[in-house]
């Protein structure tokens, strides 16, 4: 056996054994260290950078090291395999999603200005903001020798009086906990419960003195992105907020590479276990901290993603999504409990997912049309959810459709050399002189923050300005020279934004011409998606009234620049809104509203799902359409102009 | 710190570590080492015996040891402390309640024969043996790419179908499985299912092939003694037995010492662990290998004990059970899931509790007095649960009354010298020859089992026979001599019932005059209570028309010579009815009929408490009580014949 260190730039080394000629991104992956393989491993995507700091490794060359990275000791860990004893450091910058999970201030208003205005948008709509938790105080009279009725007799005789509901029901967590809370309190005490009009449960039990806080829990699992809230259930309060890259990166960036990677001996565990106990429950444990609450304080939780994540969160065979005829587990289930899933809240919290529609139409896109109001509307809405999963939904108070296309991860900084998520280093707007060819840039964070990588609004602008000063050709191929400019010796182009010097990182922030292309590729789905579905309905894109665009893309989306790289339909850019992540917000509005929950139902039950890889011009379109802005260029007369 | 070292008669030692000076038997239980120390190690018992093999302990000389044994190294782990690395065996019958699992021959009609009876008892008294499980299958039309409806709404689908029911729900634990159970078995499936007037819970999904069986436990939790079973619901057949020490009998022998136990830091989960891991889970993992089903058939758990073992077993606090003014946390209650208290069956079973109806009066009562029928019978009837905790009912079918006593461990040979429970090894029978004062016994197992020590019923014998022989006088002091017959150097007389070499352990069997006077306590208890509920009701003996005696004390009792001991009133003997472990046929009746389980939930209501504690006579009729037959000898005129 070789003795396999892993270092990182910050925190304590992992060791860990493998045999020789074993592939070192197994052995990361058995260790559970933090090396991005959106590819899954196949050498295509460069992300899996280690540098050897001693020993030796097996390794193949690639196009993603160059010959001077490789004397300086960089390897792809998936072309490597062990030799003997090695050490080796995985690079922050080759956690290339930023995995990092981050907790948001909120004290910057523009964190909590969007779920102040989705209360807005819900109350609008006639959906009442009001759940089924409460908090109410219960009196009793001791116990005496004459009067020894058990405990849990005497709390539900007074939970009825106060509730006037019949049915109480007591958990075994609160049973347990009631003789001391009881005695600690004189026979006083606070009652979380939750109220329906057929019983009472009682969720937790506190001293008088106690604080008691509702909290919950509203989750969107992302692909490659998940945020989360802790909220007061009550009034709404966002109590904390955080982001985090999706644990189960390691595992393959897309939801066809998870599914196959979780139909390995455990891997239904390690996926779960990847985003439930490594992502999400640290999460939770430092949303908790900030907020000053206590993890067992959360009852509820709402959770929205795709329909592949909610399957591999619970960790359920989602092999059929992907196999003919593509059927899910589940569109919705009522009887989830957060014990079951060893999510660290409350044991008896219930989990409310947002409905899927489809096995790639999922409660991401529900939710999402949810607080899109498309369906309160009566303009024709297209509504567009940029994640690694491409979602959109078209219609308006009378009608929607809805479909899918596969993005890939390009829109959140996957499969782009230097892309990131929308965190601190991202850059987000950029422009470039048409002449100089010199980049302005905007990063994310505090003024003074270097740039490490670009986010996703970040590389449209980019494109979009290579683009608009003839830099890069329809193909996204460089054809102008610069000091920014360099080929390697494949060949390949690309485009210097921030050098070594002035970067926050150890590389150049640069885009190449793989880069270019991937992205292409993923605004070519998204393009021909519409164009698909629009189609489909007997319409073009002239009929379109509004469009929404939701997506952990950036804070913002430059709308030109999107249709310059024909991304979006050229149609005045009035009609563009962006909304944030819409995933998480509809998830938030479920949690909140139980009118809004069972909208979402009613919302999921009314679109048709349009399966586009059965609509035979779909492919034709989407090739058409992976060019700068299309192969069609009397799509965007506003382009060409 | 020194070495410590743990070895037994059978399986492996255990090492561990301890600072000088600390107590032996503390060093045992951190360790789980299961050395019995029924007086919380006070050295009043004597039980906590063990033998030096190599090294020293710091030791204090007590009555238990003789001179010559702890010349042969024998110790008290009680009174000894650790002085430096040591070696000590722990003697297989120090364990006294021989602790060590057994799992019945079910080939032996004697075992199951209690059962049939109880269903006849049960049926007679017009409860109609039914419970609310089944297992249906059902069919349903693969999914196509017309027909996407996702699994678990198909499943919901035909379960509606198939029992009419709208309301379906499906756990986690099944909506997990269910993709791979329905593709396995191409959309067929069997379901364990749970139908009630409301809804159907969707248990189990098993493919067509598979063996259903709806396992249920059932569970006798004594103070002592563990007896469980595990039964086929749809029959009722039973599929395994078993019987165990109680795993919390290290931190106590009465439920008193067990509550102070608990509330010792780390002191409930600590109980809880010693009954649910210790003891229940190895014997259900021992009856499923016996009966060859998986423990996850187990759909659901009817448990009886008394009100601290409820209380210990699910971890919730007991303290306020010995307080004034005696609060259980519960009588019954609804909500307690395996899940909740790690009980090694499907996480979904429910476990219903016997109801308590007092701090001392438990859910073993309320199920033996179900199956005693007390309650349906218009003679006067006593019903009698020998256990640590005595408890007694007294009524027809018009009224009841019942009350607790605490007769200690003695029944089930606790606080005896050579006291055992009713397993292989035991005198259960013993007469002695009033001549040449020669005992003859039965011992329990196969032909030629030695005998190693006394269980109950034994007890009862040898101490009647004693006192007919004349051999001790009533207050249980030897004044006979013989060569079976010795005394101590503190004067302590003994009576030899086998010696080391007829025996089949490394000691003589033996009954001393401390032996004596802790049963004479016991069944003192016992027979005051009795006159005490009787003075309190205004009755005397004379109307007790019935007598139900239940308890492990033996596979029969001699009611003569519990009459002859004062035991029981002398009334005609064809009055007593011995009907084994009522609180297990009870448990067993509930799980198998709704009628029955809603039956004892009625008895338990219908049955009033009186608190023995608080009748001034109590304490002179229990003096009274404590001689052979009684110090009023008039009350038992045959004996005195």
């Amino acid at each position: 056996m070789a003795k396999v260190t892993f270092r990182f730039e910050e925190g304590e080394p992992v060791v860990t054994y493998a045999t020789e000629g074993e592939r070192l991104l197994e052995v990361a992956q058995k260790s559970n260290v933090p090396i991005d393989a959106p590819c899954s491993g196949n050498a295509s995507c460069g992300k899996c950078r280690v540098r050897l700091v001693s020993g030796e490794l097996d390794s193949k060359i690639t196009r993603h090291i160059s010959e001077e990275e490789y004397q300086n000791g960089w390897r792809l860990a998936c072309v490597s395999t062990v030799k003997g004893d090695v050490e080796v450091e995985v690079p922050d910058i080759a956690s290339a999603y930023r995995s990092r999970m981050k907790v948001a201030d909120l004290s910057s208003p523009s964190e909590i200005a969007i779920f102040e205005d989705t209360k807005k948008k819900i109350t609008d709509a006639g959906l009442e903001l009001k759940n089924s938790m409460q908090v109410i105080t219960i009196s009793m009279e001791e116990p005496t020798l004459d009067d020894t009725m058990p405990d849990n007799e005497r709390v539900t005789w007074a939970v009825q009086a106060a509730t006037g509901l019949e049915r109480v029901r007591i958990p075994y967590s609160v049973l347990k906990k009631m003789p001391d809370v009881l005695r600690e309190s004189h026979f006083q005490a606070q009652c979380v419960v939750r109220v329906t009009a057929n019983d009472v449960f009682l969720y937790d039990m506190l001293p008088m003195e106690a604080k008691a806080v509702v909290g919950g829990l509203v989750v969107d699992i992302g692909t490659t992105t998940v945020s989360a809230l802790i909220v007061d259930m009550l009034s709404g309060e966002i109590l904390a907020k955080a982001s985090s890259g999706n644990g189960q990166i390691r595992y393959g960036a897309d939801v066809i590479n998870r599914i196959i990677e979780s139909q390995k001996p455990g891997g239904h565990e390690r996926l779960q276990n990847a985003i439930i106990k490594e992502t999400l429950n640290p999460m939770i444990s430092n949303m908790c901290r900030a907020a000053k609450i206590s993890s067992q304080q959360i009852y509820r939780a709402a959770i929205a993603g795709n329909t592949t994540m909610e399957h591999l969160m619970m960790g359920i065979n989602a092999d059929p999504l992907r196999m003919e005829p593509y059927i899910p587990a589940f569109f919705k289930t009522n009887s989830l409990f957060a014990s079951d899933v060893n999510l660290a809240i409350h044991p008896d919290a219930h989990i409310i997912l947002a409905p899927n529609i489809g096995s790639y139409v999922g409660g991401d896109i529900t939710a999402g049309a949810l607080v899109s109001m498309i369906w309160n509307r009566p303009e024709m809405s297209l509504f567009i959810d940029l994640g690694t999963n491409g979602e959109l939904a078209f219609g308006n108070s009378d009608f929607m459709v809805s479909c899918a296309c596969s993005a890939g991860p390009a829109f959140e900084g996957g499969d782009i050399s230097c892309g990131m998520r929308a965190t601190d280093g991202a850059i987000e707007k950029c422009t470039i002189d048409p002449e100089t060819m010199e980049p302005s840039y905007h990063v994310i964070g505090d003024e003074g923050t270097k740039p490490i990588g670009l986010c996703g609004s970040g590389i449209i602008d980019v494109i979009a300005a290579l683009f608009r000063a003839k830099m890069v050709n329809p193909k996204g191929k460089f054809i102008r020279e610069g000091r920014r400019i360099r080929h390697d010796k494949y060949g390949m182009g690309s485009y210097v934004i921030a050098f070594e010097e002035e970067a926050g990182s150890v590389r150049d922030v640069e885009i190449t011409e793989v880069d270019i292309d991937n992205f292409i590729r993923a605004k070519g789905a998204i393009f021909s998606a519409i164009r698909t579905m629009l189609n489909y309905l007997d319409m073009d894109v002239s009929m379109i009234e509004e469009v929404y665009v939701a997506g952990g893309i950036g804070s913002g989306i430059n709308m030109k620049n999107a249709v310059t790289i024909g991304m979006f339909p050229d149609i005045p850019l009035e009609k563009f809104h962006y909304i944030g992540n819409s995933s998480l917000t509809g998830a938030y509005s479920m949690l909140l509203s139980t009118a809004a929950e069972k909208k979402t139902y009613e919302v999921a039950r009314n679109m048709t799902y349009l399966e586009l890889s059965t609509v035979p011009t779909y492919m034709d379109e989407f090739v058409a359409a992976c060019f700068l802005p299309h192969t069609d260029t009397t799509m965007f007369p506003s382009v060409e102009a």
